[in-house]
């Protein structure tokens, strides 16, 4: 990851404003992602990005301000979601792209760090999971489900604050509760067995 | 609580077996719900059970063990749902029981123990949440189904592993993500928003 980084000329030192930055961001993820949340260290992050211990102190006074801007930026986002002509295939899509981003390398710290830090922190690095996942899939569920009453295959009162929280709270409840990697078998299960049928336009 | 339990000429040295193991969990009860997990001692305890640590450890080996067997035998029980002629009615009350049994004295003492112990002790009390409230639940879930296929109100291929999971999926992700109560309105609304299109027979 650090390959180009250091060509001829370019020294360490010549580094500013968001190339240095980057460079700590991606090495404060590469930390987290190997020694983890409790054996991260501002020295060692600053090691990583072979710069000193206050640059990182002059932009995240602490190890979690640090660690929870490297979540929020790593989180790749949820990106939209085209139009494949039924509301099941809209769905699938998106499930599989909210899986992605929770087993990016992001995602996958974020899990890591949740499942060690203390109670004070997760509260906060669920905050990241929170805005960076949770809330733009609400938008796009409601905007699936909209685009399929439009379309006709979508019962015309689903977009419901309980409807579109049924994705989510499955995929937590079978992650957290059986430890599912939710395959897109799974996933697809699940859209066809829960999803369609409680959404569909033909219901009564 | 402790009331009638020092009734003239019983005195506290004269329980034995069941007795004396009741008084031990009850004490156990009052102190996590008052002090919590990390202040809660084998030694508060055996004082407000009024006997001995060693009547404690014979039974306990850890302050772990005790509040396991605390959490377990004082949830209680889901129990039966009775026929009331429309699976709307059967998993409404359900969902009000599950409620209940979370915000009985136990229920909070655990959610609580849950919020301040550290990861290795949580895997053991959730256990006990999925064993108490989520096993039952399930099964329970998966026979009103059946009921209501016998009934006519529900579609003859709903129960599945994945239709069964939503109403404990969406009581764990409001109450965790959202910090819902879940009071009879929103169970209402769950049900007939949520279950009763994805389950209901007069679906295609």
């Amino acid at each position: 990851m650090t390959g180009s980084r250091w060509s001829a000329g370019a020294a360490p030192g010549r580094r500013r404003g968001p190339e240095l930055e980057r460079a700590i961001l991606d090495a404060a993820l590469e930390q987290l992602s190997t020694v983890g949340w409790n054996a991260l260290t501002m020295e060692g992050v600053a090691a990583g990005a072979r710069t000193g211990k206050a640059a990182l102190y002059r932009r995240w006074p602490s190890k979690a301000d640090l660690v929870a801007e490297v979540l929020r930026a790593g989180l790749p986002p949820l990106g939209e979601v085209p139009d494949q002509g039924a509301v099941r295939d809209d769905l699938f899509r998106l499930c599989v792209r909210m899986r992605d981003v929770m087993h990016s390398q992001a995602g996958e710290a974020l899990r890591a760090v949740l499942h060690e830090c203390d109670h004070a922190h997760a509260d906060r690095f669920r905050a990241v999971i929170w805005n960076g996942v949770h809330e733009p899939a609400h938008h796009l569920i409601r905007a699936l489900l909209r685009r399929g009453i439009e379309r006709g295959d979508v019962r015309p009162d689903a977009v419901d604050p309980l409807v579109v929280d049924v994705i989510p709270a499955m995929l937590m409840y079978r992650s957290k509760v059986c430890g599912s990697e939710w395959k897109d078998q799974e996933i697809g299960d699940m859209i066809d067995r829960v999803m369609v049928p409680m959404v569909r336009a033909d219901a009564a």
